[in-house]
Parts: C-alpha cells; sequence; structure tokens
C-alpha cells in the first residue's frame, strides 16, 4: 500500500463534495456510521480489524501535487474547489471498536462526525480498509477454532488479490488466531512470526528425494519440516524422511521443530499412516503438518470424524481470499446533521426493513453476564444516554419489542465499545503491536459461547436499541408516511 | 503497493536459496513456468493479466537495507548469504504471453529461465500479480459478455480485499471490458475513465429528494445520473428526476449523459415503468442504469429473460472480488535444469493426473482456422521446434491420444504466444496504454467462438501437446515407474 491514499476514493465522494462546496451552507457536520448487516461465512459474530491501517490513511491524507494536476486534468472541478483540496485537512473526529473486538451486525464499527466533506471524501477508503481486514480475521478466527489448539500457519500470498491483500491479509490473519504467516513482507511490517519449509521444486533439483532431504536437514536441523509428496507419500517421501531423520539422530544432532509436510492426496489416510511410520522408528516429537485447500470445515472434518493425525495446518487460498464469502459488506450512511448545534437525526428507507439505518448521534454499550464474563446482548443508544449497572436493565428485540429480557442489577456488567480515534483532526489513538492485538482478540473470543462460535447455525448475540433510540426510530419512520 | 516488493515472497523462497547458496554447484540455471490448470467461473478460457506490475516489480528487485536488517534478525540467515542479497540483482530471462490475451489451462503464462536462486524468489510476488489480475479481467470479460453492448463500470472499490485489490482490479476489468472504474486512483495511475454519480446520503443531507436532484443537475448538467431509491423509486424518485430535467429543458439547458440508476428493488419492473414514465415525458434519452450486487448471471436474465429497460451497469462486489471463485489457481513448477549447456527436463508426478506437469523449456503455438480467424487449439510444443504452415498440421489429444485431427495446409495459421519481457536481467519489453491493452482484449476475443464465451458449460479450446514434447513426458513417466 502506498503512503498517500488521498485517492483512493469513488469518482462520486469528490463531485458530492465539490457540490456541497458550492452550496456554502452545505459543508454542515454531520455523523456517519460504518456498519455491517450480516455475518460472513454464517458466523455468529465477527473480528474488528484494520483500524490501525484506517488510521494511517487519515493522517496521511492530502492531495498532493499530482493529485491535483490529475484531477484538474478530469475538466469536473472548478479552481475555487481545486484550491480548497490543495489545503484539505481532516478535522473531524473518528470513534471505533478497537481492533480485535468482537463485534455484531448493525451496530457502527467506525463512527465519523466531521464536516460532510471530509465524512464523504473518506468513504471508500475506510470501508475498504475495515471491510477487507475484518473479513479476513473473522475467517481466520473460525479456521483456528476448528484447529483447536494446533498451530494454524497463514500462507495463502501467492492467491491473494494482490500484494496489499496478501500482506494486510497475513497481519488480519494472526489477529484472528493464526501463529505466522509465510509471508516475508508481512512479518517485516508487522513484527509477526514468519514460518516456511520447501517446495517441490527443491526436491525436483536434486537426483533423488533423499539427498534433497538430507542438504535441508543438513542446513535446518532446527525448523525441519519435509515435504514428502513430490513423488509417493508413503512409498517414498515418508520413509525418505526417517532416513534422514535416524541419521541426524545417528550424527548426534538433535531434532526440535521437526517432522513432515503433506501437501495432496487422502490427508486423513496419509496421516495415520505416517505416524504410525514415525512412532515405530522412534519419532513421536515428528509434527505432521498438513496443507492443500484446506479451510475451517475440512479440518474440523478431519479432526474430529476422520481422527487425521495432523497438528499442524498451512492455511492459504481459502483463507486469504475468504474464498466461501470474499466479501464483507460493510456500508456507511448517514447517521445525523448538525443543525444549531444538535444533532438532527437521518434515516434510509428501505423496502427490506433490515436495509432501514438506525439514525442519531450513537454509542454501544456491551452488556455482560456477570457470572461467566460471557456476552449477553450489545446495546445501541443515543450518545448522551447513560446505563447504571445499579439498576435492572431491560432489553428488548427491536424487530419484536414484545420480546423483552429483564437483567436483574448485580448479574450484568457494562463497557462502552466505542474509543476515539480522532479527535478534531488529531490522531488520539493508541498504537498496539499486532500480536497484543492478537492476544486482546484470544480474549474478546472468550466472552463469546461456544453456541456462538460454532461453524454452523450459531447462536446470534441480540444487538438491541435503547428505548430512546427505538422511540426516535419509530417516530422518523411515521413522519415519512411509514 | 508500495515500489520495493522485494521481501513479498514466502520465507520458504528464501530459506531454499540459502540452501541452493550453500549448495554452491545448486544455482544451475533452470527453467520454471507458471501456469493454471482449470479456468475459473467454469469459463471456457481466462484473460492474462498484471505483466506491466510484473514487470515493475521485477525491475525494482533489490534487498534495501531495512529488508536486510529485518532478514537478519530472524536469525536464519548466515552472513555469507545475507551479503549475496545485498548484492542481488535478477539476471535472467522471462517470457510472457501479452497482457489482454485469451489464454488456455496447462500452458505457461509466464515462463522464468534463471539460476534457481533467482527463479524461487519471485515465485511468489509473480503468482500474485498475474493470478490476481487474470482473475479480475477474466470475470470482467464475461460480465460484460452479458451485458452486450451496454457498458459496464467498475465501482468496487469498497469492498474490494485492500486496496491494492481496487486499484490493479480496476486495471483488469477495464482491460476485460469495463469502460471506467469509479476508483479515482486507478485512474490516475493508469490513465482509464473514471465515472460516477452520486449516493444516497447527497440526498438526505438535503430537506427533500426534488432539491437534492435539482442542485445535483445545475452543477453536473453533463454528467447527470440521478438516484432515484432513496425514498420510493416510482412514486417519488422518477417523478422527482423527471421534474428536474423537464426544469432543465424548460430554462433551455441540454441534456446530455443524463438519466436515472436503480439501486434496489426489482430492477426489471422498477426499470420498464421508469422507462415508460421517462418515455411519456419527452426523455426518451435518458439513461437507465442500475447496480446492486449484479453479476454476469443476473445481468443476462435481466436482459435476455426479463426484458429490463437497463443499458448502462455499474457492477461492484461480485466483480472486484471474482465473488463465485476468489482466486485463480495458477502455480509454478519446475520444467527443466540446465547441466552442460542442455536443458534436463523435469517433471512433477501427482496421484491426480491433471497435476502432472508437461517437462521441458516450451514454447506455445496458436493454431487458428484461417477462415473465420477463430482459434482452433494451442499446442505446447519444446522451445526449438518449429511448425511450417505450408505442410497438414496434425493434433491429438495428450489424454486420448488416440483422438486426432488433421488440419490440412492452406486452412489454418499459426502465431507464437510468448515475447520475452527481460533477457539477461534486462527489460526488453514495451509498456502499453491500459486503453490499448483493452482493445486488443476485444481483439482477442474476437477470436473465440461464442460456444467458448458463453458463460455456461463453454465449449474448450483444445490444448494440444506436440509429438515431440508428448513422447518426452511419456519417457519421464516411464523412467519414474509409472
Amino acid at each position: 500500500m502506498s503512503e498517500n491514499l488521498t485517492l483512493l476514493t469513488d469518482l462520486y465522494e469528490l463531485t458530492m463534495m465539490q457540490a456541497y462546496f458550492k452550496n456554502k451552507n452545505k459543508n454542515e457536520t454531520v455523523v456517519f456510521d460504518a456498519f455491517y448487516r450480516e455475518n460472513p461465512f454464517g458466523s455468529g459474530y465477527a473480528i474488528c480489524c484494520g483500524i490501525e491501517q484506517l488510521a494511517e490513511y487519515i493522517k496521511n491524507l492530502h492531495f498532493d501535487e499530482s493529485d491535483i494536476s490529475y484531477l484538474r486534468s478530469l475538466g469536473t472541478f472548478d479552481e475555487d474547489f481545486i484550491e480548497y483540496l490543495e489545503n484539505f485537512k481532516f478535522s473531524g473526529d473518528i470513534y471505533v471498536i478497537p481492533e480485535g473486538s468482537v463485534i455484531f451486525p448493525r451496530e457502527p464499527i467506525v463512527k465519523v462526525i466531521a464536516p460532510i466533506m471530509e465524512a464523504q471524501l473518506i468513504e471508500t477508503a475506510l470501508l475498504n480498509i475495515v471491510n477487507h481486514q475484518s473479513l479476513i480475521a473473522t475467517k481466520a478466527s473460525r479456521v483456528c477454532y476448528a484447529a483447536q489448539d494446533d498451530g494454524v500457519m497463514e500462507f495463502g500470498l501467492r492467491r491473494a488479490q494482490g500484494p496489499d491483500a496478501g500482506t494486510y491479509g497475513a497481519r488480519a490473519a494472526v489477529i484472528g488466531g493464526c501463529n505466522g504467516t509465510s509471508n516475508v513482507l508481512a512479518g517485516k511490517l508487522f513484527d509477526i512470526p514468519v514460518k516456511g519449509t520447501h517446495a517441490h521444486s527443491w526436491i525436483m533439483s536434486f537426483e533423488d528425494e533423499y539427498t534433497a532431504f538430507k542438504e535441508y536437514a543438513k542446513l535446518y536441523p532446527n525448523a525441519c519440516t519435509l515435504l514428502v509428496d513430490t513423488y509417493d507419500t508413503l512409498k517414498s517421501g515418508v520413509p525418505n524422511a526417517i532416513r534422514v531423520f535416524k541419521e541426524m539422530r545417528d550424527e548426534g544432532i538433535e531434532l526440535k521443530n521437526y517432522g513432515i509436510r503433506l501437501d495432496s492426496g487422502d490427508l486423513a489416510y496419509l496421516s495415520k499412516e505416517a505416524r504410525r511410520m514415525l512412532d515405530e522408528a522412534g519419532f513421536e516429537t515428528a509434527v505432521i503438518s498438513a496443507s492443500n485447500d484446506l479451510d475451517e470445515y475440512l479440518i474440523e472434518s478431519l479432526k474430529l470424524q476422520q481422527g487425521a493425525e495432523i497438528t499442524s495446518w498451512g492455511v492459504g487460498t481459502h483463507l486469504i481470499t475468504a474464498k466461501d464469502c470474499p466479501s464483507f459488506g460493510g456500508v456507511y450512511k448517514l447517521a445525523a446533521i448538525m443543525k444549531d448545534g444538535e444533532f438532527i437525526p437521518k434515516i434510509k428507507l428501505s423496502e427490506n426493513t433490515e436495509k432501514v439505518t438506525n439514525p442519531g448521534n450513537k454509542k454501544i454499550i456491551r452488556v455482560y453476564e456477570k457470572k461467566h464474563n460471557k456476552i449477553k446482548a450489545d446495546l445501541i443508544c443515543l450518545n448522551d444516554e447513560n446505563f447504571n449497572e445499579k439498576d435492572d436493565l431491560t432489553l428488548f428485540d427491536p424487530k419484536e419489542p414484545w420480546k423483552k429480557t429483564v437483567m436483574k442489577a448485580g448479574t450484568y456488567t457494562l463497557s462502552e465499545l466505542m474509543v476515539p480515534l480522532f479527535i478534531k483532526g488529531e490522531y488520539v489513538g493508541e498504537k498496539k503491536a499486532v500480536m497484543d492485538i492478537r492476544e486482546y482478540c484470544m480474549q474478546e473470543l472468550d466472552t463469546l459461547w461456544n453456541e456462538t462460535r460454532r461453524l454452523v447455525n450459531p447462536h446470534n448475540v441480540y444487538v438491541d436499541l435503547s428505548q430512546k433510540l427505538y422511540d426516535i426510530k419509530i417516530q422518523l419512520l411515521k413522519d415519512m408516511g411509514r
């Protein structure tokens, strides 16, 4: 990703900006919410990711000379507006749910409070960055859930949708639970573990498989995973690997982090046979890792149903492209406009009820069951509302408002989700190491019941509206004749 | 995409490089082929794309100080190898099929002839770049096929898998047939048309829809597409648009490039009603464009089965993520190793016959039916083979070699597909404007029969082996006991 992404925007953001600019009184302060409507992959939750890159983008936001001369060349923009762009600086506030948090549909992930021209400009890049990384982090958390305590390595770079997808995707994958990536650039940029073995070409470049294994083992005795399927896994690959391990043992070289990788064929059968052969030769500590078009469903099946003897997983294409759902449907909607110092709530109608937006300047309160520290519900409310843990709390379903739950005081705790990232254009966020965000994400996933984490038909966490917000929404709908 | 992508590689490329480095005699010159095994989307062909970015990557290939100090910090690499990296420069040859060409499974798209350490280093980035752009260009060509002569605009940036996916994806989409993108950065970088209208937020920021339309039309009378579904398409949006168009007509402002955009609801029904309303008001020239989760199947259905009155299409998520098949399965396999000045062919076995590689230093001859200038077959042969159009040409299916076709001299023409991109490390390619590559791609698509272009169950073009290459392959398999 190049440093200046200012032009990473849809043309219509700029034409609308100019239109607001020409309507001088139209640069009102507004509230935009970025949220999504449905969890990807049929998941019960998603993971918020990409906030760090969003911050970098906003910090670097400026139209440089080449941007200006390109825009001028389009013939669409007048000189007074071009001059405004030359001096453009983001001056608004941005609130976010921290990276690594579990998130749910319809709640604002990012809230932008800014003059409408500025809020409009940043829509596209904001969605691009947060959609992409949240998608991959969520997918990774599912793959790692299926792998239980086994290590999962991300190595999809060659199939990723371009360099950024591979690199920021690797970052997101680690935040979601992977223990490393093959992508060296991601390792450098984000200080995350890089891992790898060797390719079929390594084997093919030697006269025979044994020699190729032996040369590799001599060089990397401390990270010696041999790829055993170039010619024939059980007849050639595994016996040759065992021969090399034995020779090293005989030479007194201590083996650590060693084992084999299966990359084709029946992984369940091959892993069981390979385990038996390795164990019989006294290599009980040899790790069997596997790759080849794996995803969370295949890993779960291999572990739970097929008794595969695999304890380390390399996941490529399916993770880095989020193959079964390659987009995260984040949207960015106008929620309020400032008039005389007060935010007037705005709503977007749709024939599809799910697409009717939640109006106003809002925040999110997370409600935990005190006993288990698990999430009971998220409550979207107006920014100036306060709730006291000493009171009983009534939750109701905004689609079926007669369905109510009363949480007794003392049985629950509350926590506000959004934190400021920019205030009046100044960065006020806290840059965290990726491995710390990963650790935080693991804690966050622990606040979900297993019923919400399971891969298929998970229990959905409630996302409710406060009574006050609900009333405003209903009133707006009535005002519009609905 | 940042300029220096040298570390955009899998760690195992570097560990293998060091291993070759330590085996001094192992830096032999080799041939690697990048090819794919199956067309994405069930398509009958794919479009080659991303070669320009591959060239940029190779030109910029060098380990800078920060790369070196990062690699040193890993503790995996010895100082002699690090020193080699500090002086690394690509010195090999690269042959490619030109961007915009139609391509078929199993034929080399990119051929690298280089010392094995260099050939190995570039594997990951090469695949990443060519896989991604070929995927999107292919998808775009299908969407544009469905849209027939209508314009298709790419506007998926907000749902793309990161900034590069949006930007290089827009480039690929235009090469594949789109007539523009919403992505301003892509417009600047690649000199491709940028287009756009306005968002729902524009409407919502005014007191009423009419005023919002009117303000927009006053500013952009020459590119005035009004989004009509914010409140109610037929009761509010279209009547307000017509009112504004009438007022402009009455004011003597000539309308060009004007119309409406439908972004939700039943596009077939709404477009027919809107067409009728616009025509009755005398706006037969108003364009009806549509968006909302469109793909090639939906566009084809709307046009052919539902009689939709839409002549301009905005395609987002499904195109920019290649949603139904978000990865292009390009692989990179060792084909030959130089020994005493001659290439010794190499083969990779697999239990899956489709995965057995084609050995040797190869080239591709495209065979056209002279009468129609349509592709009859591609012939993969050894680099030193020659075919003469004055002879009859026998083609046979490498899977079922008894199936033969004889092309009589005079009924066919031949053309060699690959061109040099780098020779001895020097760039010898020809940089072409993206719009010229697009034009070339349209000509290329014309060399396919409609039976190969259709979206579902297309006729597959034959990719055959020359007798000489076939014999070598069979001999290698026999030598390995198969």
